[in-house]
């Protein structure tokens, strides 16, 4: 590495770590400001922070070599799979090294009869469900971007089909990750269920890369049901349609899908898809099963729906419209940003008690009411969890300020009420406060546990804790 | 405390922390050799290791107190709920003083609208069903012991019903924990999802008391169905009712219950019980959900026990004779043990994936077969977890010896076909060898979190780990 040649670097042991990194990876280390910036920053409205140079990885001993040598020369290594994080989960806010693991990209097997399979962390939902679509088996969680699975376990992410499959945390049964001294470990077992110590399964996911990275994830999968049938039914306002949600929930319906979106959201997504649904506050609803439970689920939620003024059930026949269905809603985020071009979007991701939605999503709505940013609402009303992304221009600090200000207040308010301030984008950048106040004293434990484990503070530093210590 | 009425004490600071624990608790403190010697054990095999004083806590504050006291003393501290654990999770292997919670049993609030509840750790699963009857709404854990819920959730424990509802791990939304410091932290909240931070309730799910004192438990709790019916069917042999449950599984058939027992389970149920059931391998079915989805699925498995030559369903038809069968089940244990009146059990707990599930038990029944001891088989076959209760004479070190190396050689057959060493029981002292073998490396990464989180080693010392480092 010549000087004349190198750029500026940000951490001060960048320039020796690229050098021997490079004599080890040769040009799959990129140092170009084009590969660097697009490693910098995931979807969130956060800043760019580029990191020094980015490794493109092949395998789990490549990872712990990447690794080793970044302890050796004590610089900062950042995760990278598909760039889709929310929060700003990628941004390298001390520079140094993005180990971009979207190479590994293998589906190393899939056992049908067991329903599980082994994939390597750059796989992405997309490809593995494509990859699975003619053995009859599905894989369930399904965030609206391309993302892979490694990232997705890395935040605990979910998506539309959570009130029925779970989580990242529900469906992963084993991993492998390499440790922050350059260690490779195992977690869990092809077992359905297992008492043996302490989960690590579940302490990795969702660690958001501030453990240890993931280099292979065993997962569970589904049978790809006998009878699915989605719709989208119109409702007066906001609370009818919310509350037809949580009744549908007390019956115990397990309806695989039920997702909530305003007249905003509606209006942004036909914009953006070409769609013509109902604009006013829409239920997107999904049943699958057998077709005598499919067909008893319906009818007990098109009842529901007429006792809370639901206009009648319009449904996707085919698959093909049923893919178009899902697809317009999975493009929610990207339809909202489209509201005001070239402005940003503040990603909010609370999850209440159900019995305090309605509440929650109607004082909401209120209070953006009296705001200037447009800030159209989204949910996965079954589990609770809803959107807002706020849009405001990124060139005006007033209405970042205004974001920033919505954002929090609906945070603490989703707190007062029992509920989390991040149902499945995780902390990053943009939740550090809120997590500091979600969880009082236990964020000295996670430190703890942060500092036994990655001791020199090397993985994925400045994320999901808050700068300043608050215990 | 005068010296005449001290007993022996096993630890040496006993006596100094007995007389401070006393000073603020009086008679809560109990020294007689009864109480301590019901808490030296719970219900395996293991030889009793009495701690030095019994202190009934009565509320988290308690805990607290108790718990710094200790650490104070630098004397071991071991958690007790109602001692029915399976590998002798509350032997005070040196000693020191045992925290009883059963008296913190009280139901603190039932959320009927949201499905949930908040209890202390002292209150059992049957307690807390009964207190839910009449509002529609069950808890479906439900180990076979009275177990009380904060034990389950320190064992990660499950039962009949963890193919349809999953373990421990998957119901507890939030807990209140007292740390190895005093400490006391809330983990999770009571939104059905979060991605905040590390996900510190799974890792004190499963902890066996090592890390920390559970003293409130918030749980997910589910509508009881409208339809449930519950069936036995009996096989020509293991294989073919085993081979029934995986292929109920592969075609996604979501039975609540779906349980095996061997010829030899069966006479001893039969025998302890008073029951009638065909001798043979069986299996326990239950069906739940709506009328018309159970009617789906009862004609599904009864075409596929058909295919597998099961001789027809018997129905147990009213809700007292559902409630027979499974009280019936649940004495499995219990009723294996009195096969050999005066012996005492080696229960074994392997979990393995279900395509390996035949093989498994099929090898497992054949070395039985050479073996002297008896060991009815039962299991969880819908998850890939079975059950040996190896029935041994406690005063003859051979009929141990081989009893532990029948536990040992299973332990490894299931390890080597990808699965655990425990699917419910936990680690204690009797897998501790299994789990150096299951986890690996893994295991210097839970001592790394064990030496974080209690850096005295005070918490439920001699549990869960191996006596020497293996890594």
């Amino acid at each position: 590495m010549s000087d004349s040649l190198s750029p500026a670097f940000h951490h001060p042991a960048a320039e020796a770590a690229i050098a021997a990194l490079s004599g080890l990876f040769g040009d799959r280390v990129v140092l170009s400001q084009s590969v660097r910036e697009h490693h910098g920053h995931g979807e969130s409205f956060h800043a760019t922070q580029m990191p020094d140079a980015v490794v493109f990885v092949e395998s789990t001993a490549e990872v712990a070599q990447v690794v080793r040598l970044c302890v050796h020369h004590r610089i900062p290594m950042v995760p990278f799979g598909a760039g889709s994080s929310m929060e700003g989960q990628v941004q390298a806010v001390e520079g140094g090294i993005c180990v971009d693991l979207s190479r590994m990209d293998k589906v190393l097997a899939v056992r049908a009869e067991d329903m599980d399979c082994t994939v390597q962390p750059g796989v992405t939902r997309q490809t593995l469900n494509t990859f699975l679509r003619d053995r009859g088996l599905f894989f369930p969680i399904d965030p609206g971007a391309e993302a892979t699975l490694g990232g997705m376990a890395s935040t605990r992410a979910s998506g539309t089909n959570a009130v029925r499959y779970g989580t990242m945390k529900d469906v992963v049964l084993a991993m492998e990750v390499v440790l922050a001294d350059g260690r490779i470990i195992r977690t869990g077992s092809r077992a359905r269920k297992s008492s043996a110590g302490y989960d690590l399964t579940r302490l990795l996911i969702g660690a958001e890369g501030t453990l240890g990275f993931i280099t292979e994830l065993t997962l569970r999968l589904f049978p790809i049901p006998e009878k699915i049938a989605a719709a989208v039914c119109a409702f007066p306002d906001l609370e009818s349609a919310v509350s037809c949600v949580v009744a549908t929930q007390q019956c115990g319906v397990t309806m695989s899908r039920i997702e909530f979106a305003d007249t905003a959201q509606v209006a942004a997504i036909n914009a953006y898809c070409k769609t013509t649904f109902p604009e006013c506050p829409v239920l997107f609803l999904e049943f699958a099963g057998s077709p005598e439970a499919v067909d008893a689920e319906i009818a007990i939620v098109q009842s529901l729906a007429e006792d809370f003024g639901g206009g009648g059930f319009d449904w996707a026949e085919t698959e093909e419209a049923r893919r178009a269905l899902w697809h317009a809603r999975h493009m929610a985020a990207y339809a909202a940003l489209q509201v005001r071009p070239g402005c940003k979007g503040l990603p909010t991701d609370v999850c209440v008690p159900i019995s305090r939605l309605v509440e929650c999503i109607a004082e909401t709505h209120k209070e953006l009411e009296a705001s200037p940013l447009p800030a159209p609402i989204v949910g996965h009303v079954g589990d609770g969890n809803f959107h807002l992304m706020i849009v405001f221009n990124p060139d005006d600090p007033a209405e970042l300020a205004e974001a920033e200000r919505l954002d929090r207040t609906l945070g603490e308010r989703a707190l007062a009420m029992g509920g989390t301030c991040t149902g499945e984008h995780g902390i990053g950048l943009g939740k550090t406060g809120l997590l500091a106040l979600e969880v009082g004293e236990a964020l000295a434990v996670m430190r703890t546990i942060k500092g036994a484990l990655d001791p020199l503070g090397l993985m994925n530093p400045g994320k999901l804790f808050p700068k300043d210590p608050v215990s």
